[in-house]
């Protein structure tokens, strides 16, 4: 491996898309794709290649509207209660369900109710206008109207209204055949085994599923190793047998990354580098009169650059327009800096807490898919603009329905696991229902609710002073509001250690062995405040722990570092060390609530939440985590400001 | 067939749907369904049948974040391009790629700008500080963590979490087997030879088609005959093989609706009769443990009672929450009287029109499926309200996305076979671009523009002291505001008769022949205005003529009575009758305009529109038509006010 200059364009989303399309326009063949014959019965979600003109009218024939009797109108003038018209069945009246066709030389349906029946004949005590109570031949489609027009979505009514006016079949859009070429020496498929340096490889999963989502039939190709002969044997082979392209990984401008070469040797590479965030290394070409894309590696970038390039080319092979995500308005709760070079596509968590929706950005980096996985929409930040101030309104792009996010109960605060078991009950427990929650420290959480940014907050913080747990704390940021506090659990903080423990940590004073590293948590933290709390009673000054500085936003991440080995402790609860199967010693117990303004813990919206805190289930399956004392579960603690 | 007493209730719909889920709540192994075991990669779509945790992290080791060295943070301290720092290959400096594996005792990665290579040796010219540039083991997803809730529709990045946190498998829940039963003696397959009497059989494919839609299999039984033992019977064998049966039509109390009766006998009948237009009979029941629907027959009633009653049904058994259409605020155009005991569905066409969206009611009928095609939105109008004012402010249920309503161009007025032409021709060349179109006759077109409803209105009114079209009435109705009037095309008027005309229709002194019936078109339209012309011109009294008040709304209903056999004659154009292979007695020779306010026609919206009537492709396929002249196709024939 040589490492070389990097050849990176950065041109602008417009241009770039801008540039592709010119190309395709010019190239012959890529306009709509090809027409195929199919059923009717299974057309759903195909576009239309040709108008869906009516063969035959609907209804097509003269039928009752009404369960009763078919005369001739002009033969029950008259007719009342008073005065009944007799008619002859057979003859001159006929018993007619809704549907049947009128027999021939009547004209309108006498309704059950008017109709006394004696035996041969009948008596009419109502007349009717001609045509009353008939469904008349094409009062839904008259044959050769247009019923469908070129490049419409077929939806279920459509489908309908096609086989309702004789079409057996309807010409539809070939789905384009879009092949997926992961490429990468270090790919494996998913699975618990992999070994370091082992990328599993998920990005032709989503991308499948996105082509499938927008009426493509995508192709997985197994994966390519990094050679470039290897490679762009099997590029000519894809556009030969696809109507699209789609190289993953392999678009930047590294050693090993060849398709864009590949694609600038078999046809026109139109684009390198798009100045997108995430996504930047992204290609665009046509070759052998095939478009194809090389997408980059990270996973949110993979997602979005196909977002970008994919979508819109697979809707014009459809001939169809690709439909537009609702939007909603929403304030950004924290400035956000942005690159001025770059539109950056921001993915943002929304709650609608009192009448407010709040944004908050979720992790912005390229290779958190979990911040897609979360999100509830994403925002534009423009090219040209250096980010957001806090408190901007911003216009999100929903990718959950508004009701879901009105339905979302918003945590924002210290991390448990418990949060994470409560979210997935609730979730169980009532449909459509979702706990959102962020995990920025129990002081954070407070400065939240002082926002009006949640509903709640996990909060573990203790007062130095008075040994107390919250109520120092919420009585300073929250001055004057009416505040409940809700015992989760009771927990053991302690020190996460290797399995076995092999460097023999004890206690708080071990961190300052020069042989030990350590990792902390962030500031403002529930844990962060206790180690500060326990160092100054020690009087130990915290820089002289190897890692102090290094901080770690969640329990887990604490116990990652000491299993990954980049830390020999940190300090934290059982249930992490557990997770992922480390050893711990125990320091203390510590009380975690979850504060709650009263007015949303009157609210219908966190009743069934906390139901669920003051329910058996629960309680059992946090035991079950073990290092958690439930005895106080679902009990307020505490009232502020009451 | 002997008439019988009906029983038909008249349920409000909250009530029947509370009932149905209190039974459903009641019965045993009613809640959602059994899970299945699908691997990833075929999950799309699908909904969690339990929560999923991570099994290994994402990344699961630390990982080279840059092309660049990696080395030990620590041995770089000072760098810069003054004093660089020497560091050996494979001892103290490593070339990686984005995303190897560090390699033991590294902690950071030197990005390709800041080296220069020596053969054995390189140079580094700037510090990093430990991690940096290292994409850490955990950094996505950290083991054991939540990734997915229970209850989650699976979406393209949530099958790429799944499978980064080591899921080669979920947990789903099985799509519910959804039987749906067609009933009727009368029912035949989709196809161009059909009989009268005979009823196409599509409401299957609608209910099928919207059932796969929400996440249910859908199975399409055969044809039940109106047997009463039989279809108990098959009844009885549905209940057994599926999760859900769904009886069509037949659900009424008619002499042949049975399905009411075999739900009491085979289990509970909870619900029969559901104050809901479109959709009165309706059936809920449970039997044999299984819920069981009787759906009404008219296919608009179908449709929407399954969106009622079958859709949320399928949510509950999957254990989700089935998503919301998105709304928009509306001004109804037209007075609608509503019946108060009832809910009703009304369907409307929507149009942005200037900066005000309106709602055009569509038919109302139960069997006009195609008011469901053409509709852009539902609109509930509820119980106890007797209906609408013109000018309400009304919430309507998008049936299209809101972009899709902003590029939607309203015409309004006099109806031509041209306009569906135009429609299909500018969807085809301009993705998302749509022409919607409602037929109320020329003055009610005019009408439509003086109100704000239409961005064009077809016309050809006949102006009787000049003999000029249009312009008049465009001056009296639409005082003050510059039009423009387009041709669109000439166009012959005249008696559309049988094939072989009969009855030796002549002229308009015909009508008044005692063995002639004619059928009229509606007052306003152009054509109406003609005839009356024409008929005071000959001193004729328009009463003396049979059938002069029964009103049809389009050239083709008229050509579709006559084929129908149910007039012998209508003025129309000669489109229309050949369309229906009628023959035609031409009269003269009448201009048809489009009539478009200046604003209008210099608006980007309607750019497109004006470009196809004003190229020669278009043109040719008018002329293929027959009966028309497009020698000023596409020609400023006036302007008005001006």
């Amino acid at each position: 491996m040589v490492p070389r200059k990097v050849y990176l364009e950065d041109i602008p989303l417009d241009e770039a898309s801008r540039r592709f399309e010119a190309a395709l326009a010019a190239a012959d063949g890529l306009g709509p794709i090809g027409p195929e014959r199919v059923p009717v019965a299974e057309a759903l979600g195909r576009v239309t290649a040709a108008p869906v003109w009516a063969s035959i009218s609907s209804p097509h024939y003269h039928g009752a509207a009404m369960d009763g009797a078919a005369v001739r109108a002009e033969n029950a003038l008259g007719a009342s209660e008073a005065s009944p018209v007799r008619l002859r069945l057979g003859a001159q009246a006929f018993w007619v369900d809704t549907g049947d066709p009128l027999p021939p030389d009547t004209n309108a349906v006498i309704m059950l109710e008017h109709i006394q029946s004696f035996g041969e004949q009948i008596e009419i005590m109502a007349p009717v206008a001609p045509w009353q109570h008939v469904r008349s031949m094409g009062e839904d489609i008259v044959a050769t109207e247009l019923v469908l027009p070129e490049g419409k979505m077929l939806g279920p009514v459509d489908l309908g209204a096609a086989a309702a006016c004789g079409c057996t079949h309807v010409e539809v859009r070939r789905r384009p055949r879009v092949a997926i070429m992961p490429t990468g020496t270090e790919l494996v498929e998913p699975g618990p085994d992999v070994k370091p340096g082992q990328i599993i490889e998920f990005n032709s999963l989503m991308l499948a599923s996105q082509i499938s989502e927008w009426g493509g039939a995508p192709c997985r190709l197994s994966v390519t190793p990094d050679d470039y002969p290897l490679l762009k044997q099997r590029i000519e082979t894809a556009l030969g047998e696809h109507d699209v392209v789609v190289v993953n990984a392999g678009s930047s401008a590294g050693s090993e990354d060849f398709t864009a070469r590949i694609v600038a040797e078999l046809g026109d590479l139109l684009v390198h580098g798009v100045a997108v965030r995430p996504g930047h290394p992204v290609i665009l070409g046509v070759a052998r009169g095939k478009p194809i894309l090389g997408i980059p590696g990270y996973p949110v970038s993979a997602v979005l650059t196909s977002e970008l390039f994919v979508r819109p080319l697979l809707f014009r092979l459809l001939g169809s327009a690709p439909p537009e995500r609702p939007r909603m308005q929403a304030t950004i709760t924290r400035k956000v800096l942005s690159p001025m070079g770059e539109d950056e596509y921001l993915r943002v968590k929304l709650g609608k807490v009192g009448n407010r929706v709040t944004a908050t950005p979720l992790q912005r980096g390229a290779g958190v898919i979990m911040s897609l996985v979360r999100a509830d929409g994403i925002t534009l930040i423009p090219r040209f603009s250096e980010g957001l101030h806090a408190g901007t309104e911003i216009t999100v792009e929903l990718l959950r329905g508004p009701e879901e996010i009105e339905r979302t109960i918003v945590a924002i605060g210290s991390h448990d696991l418990t949060l994470d078991l409560l979210s997935s009950e609730l979730s169980k427990r009532h449909r459509g229902l979702t706990l959102s929650s962020s995990n920025v420290g129990s002081l954070g959480g407070l400065i939240a609710l002082q926002r009006g940014e949640a509903h709640l907050s996990g909060s573990h913080l203790l007062d130095e002073e008075s040994g107390e747990y919250n109520v120092t704390y919420v009585r300073r940021y929250l001055a004057g509001r009416p505040i409940l506090l809700v015992n989760l659990a009771y927990r053991e903080q302690g020190l996460i250690v290797p399995r076995g423990n092999p460097k023999r940590i004890g206690g708080l004073e071990d961190l300052l062995r020069p042989d030990v590293q350590f990792v902390n948590r962030q500031k403002g933290a529930g844990t962060r405040v206790l180690l500060d709390y326990r160092l100054k009673q020690m009087g130990v000054d915290p820089l002289q722990i190897n890692g102090y500085t290094r901080e770690e936003f969640t329990h887990l991440m604490v116990a990652a570092s000491v299993a990954g080995g980049t830390a020999d402790t940190g300090l934290g609860i059982l249930a992490a060390a557990r997770a992922l199967r480390l050893d711990f010693v125990p320091l203390l117990k510590e009380r975690y609530d979850l504060v709650v303004p009263r007015e949303h813990y009157e609210s219908e919206l966190l009743r069934p939440l906390l139901e669920i805190v003051r329910g058996p289930d629960f309680r059992r399956q946090v035991e079950a985590l073990g290092g958690y004392d439930t005895s106080q579960m679902g009990e307020v603690v505490g009232e502020v400001n009451a």
